[in-house]
């Protein structure tokens, strides 16, 4: 069974959907990174009961996704700030070289310092 | 039955987890303003029934913002955005007040047509 790196993510966005087992489970994988079997020893269930848990909470994270593609929309939404930034970054430095305005070097600043905050919600 | 305005935002989020069934009835009582009597009527079910069926659907909607809170940090998103594009739009004025920087201007509109396409995904 493939380690799917897409699931670590759907897993942060609605991991709070699925049951205690199935989190754990996908925790123990995932982020963990046990095997099949060390989490079987540790739950004392067999490989194939802690393979289908697995499963079954993937192809729900993937479901959850499919009709809800909000993982998606925050991912793009990440990579508009990262632009956001790079054209801050860029008035500072035409600003810094040109005009010294400080209104501009404020307002350039306080674009970076929402930006980076909204990308940590 | 007192309608939550919240419910029409979460259903945008959520809507998609519903049965057919459940979406149908807040898309009606919600969106197209019906009554709980008119939808019976429509649906050839009792009143109780559609009541009851709604009732389920506002839990689970609720629910899952408990547990997710996606449209929580989707509406901080939204708020963060307009308070770049404040901060990009007073970098134009300025910008056009003195410094006159054409790079500046690209830059500030720039921000301006990422925040307004993110604010829509």
């Amino acid at each position: 069974m493939a380690k799917n790196l897409e699931i670590s993510i759907l897993f942060d966005f609605y991991g709070d959907m699925l049951t205690d087992k199935q989190r754990n489970m996908v925790e123990y994988y995932y982020n963990d990174d046990l095997s099949l079997a060390e989490i079987a020893e540790n739950e004392g269930i067999t490989r194939q009961g802690v393979r289908d848990s697995i499963k079954r909470a993937e192809s729900q994270l993937l479901d959850m996704e499919d009709r809800l593609g909000l993982a998606r929309r925050f991912n793009e939404m990440k990579s508009g700030f990262e632009s956001i930034r790079n054209a801050a970054n860029n008035i500072r430095e035409y600003n810094g070289r040109y005009g010294r305005s400080r209104d501009i070097e404020e307002c350039a600043v306080r674009i970076l310092d929402i930006s980076r905050h909204l990308c940590e919600l």
